[in-house]
């Protein structure tokens, strides 16, 4: 499987306000970029603090990247996946609409009948790990279910986390030409954060986009 | 004035790791500009927080530039500047060597006493500010005092105040092939932050350097 996280944040490295407010971080060109790795992706990823700020639809907006995926034989989106530990995402959540299938990794600390009330409405639940899901594992789950291109879109948590865990290939963050500051406001990759054995990328290209630049990296 | 920031982070933004330790984010040819960049300041600024966790010099390195400076009827050094609100630079720091000028930035909650006794050890003290150092009235005294050119090493504090204080003309941002990750580790631009009015950047230039990217902007 492989997995690519791509990005927007600030030139002072933030995803959004310490209000978790998204602002407009890049622009037109790459949004098209942006919807363009969507319909290349089989799934697209956010963890489920992403759903609770955002409530993202994560779907493909363009209708001829929709047709030329259906004409591959493909399902008109790719799959959503929510990285979420004890089941947070509201039912009544974009993510969880009939635009595509709907993929929950959760931890064994969600009750079954929770799960089985998912599935019952259509939603696929992978549980792997105790109390946090086990991301090595659900992956290993995801790949088996035929997921070959994954793209994730954030949060910072969930990143960090994938860096931990070891299962990057590649990062592309779009870095725009705003400054957003805040001690507490959300940045590309949180969690605990490293203090040895930092996640070594390797700079393939750079390139000037909207007002800003993208910087695509393979992780190392 | 003219007011620059230059500073190196990690591809997610920050400026050291959640221990404040700073860690390899730069290379050598970055470490020539930078040494190049102070040689041309008048003086080169940090936060207290800097102080305290690196015990910085903040001195020119190379002796060609030194001479340079001298033979410009420049001092060997630039000027030290530290912005240290209620005076926690410890006397034994680095920054209060006989290696250059050194001017604290401090605020009126600090006692006479204790400022009159840097004064006789030959520092320079600039006092603006109720409770925490007034950045706009300390910079029309720095100003006053001739400094012309002056550069920003950080940390993410400082800068941020300086963006809310809107006192920056530009910021060079040398971006590293390395994720630290952390919500508590420090950014480059931490405070507060902006929930709104965001300080808008235009990018100047882009640049390949050593394993990461130099993205400098001028400040809007």
């Amino acid at each position: 499987m492989h997995v690519v996280v791509n990005a927007a944040m600030s030139a002072d490295g933030k995803l959004s306000t310490r209000e978790r407010e998204q602002i407009a971080i890049s622009g037109p060109d790459d949004f098209e970029r942006v919807d363009s790795l969507r319909a290349d992706s089989d799934a697209v990823m956010v963890g489920v603090g992403t759903v609770l700020a955002d409530d993202p639809s994560l779907t493909v907006d363009s209708a001829t990247r929709i047709e030329a995926r259906t004409d591959q034989g493909k399902p008109p989106q790719p799959a959503r996946i929510v990285a979420d530990s004890s089941l947070r995402t509201p039912l009544d959540a974009r993510i969880l609409d009939d635009a595509a299938e709907t993929i929950l990794l959760v931890s064994d600390a969600v009750a079954d009948s929770r799960v089985s009330a998912l599935e019952d409405d259509g939603v696929t639940v992978v549980t792997a790990g105790d109390g946090r899901v086990d991301l090595r594992a659900a992956f290993a789950e995801l790949e088996a279910m035929g997921l070959d291109q994954v793209m994730v879109e954030g949060g910072g948590e969930l990143i960090f986390s994938l860096f931990e865990a070891d299962l990057l290939d590649e990062l592309s963050v779009f870095v725009g030409s705003v400054v957003i500051g805040g001690r507490d406001a959300p940045t590309l990759a949180d969690g605990d954060g490293f203090v040895a054995d930092f996640s070594r990328l390797e700079l393939r290209t750079v390139e000037r986009l909207d007002d800003g630049v993208l910087l695509r990296y393979d992780v190392q």
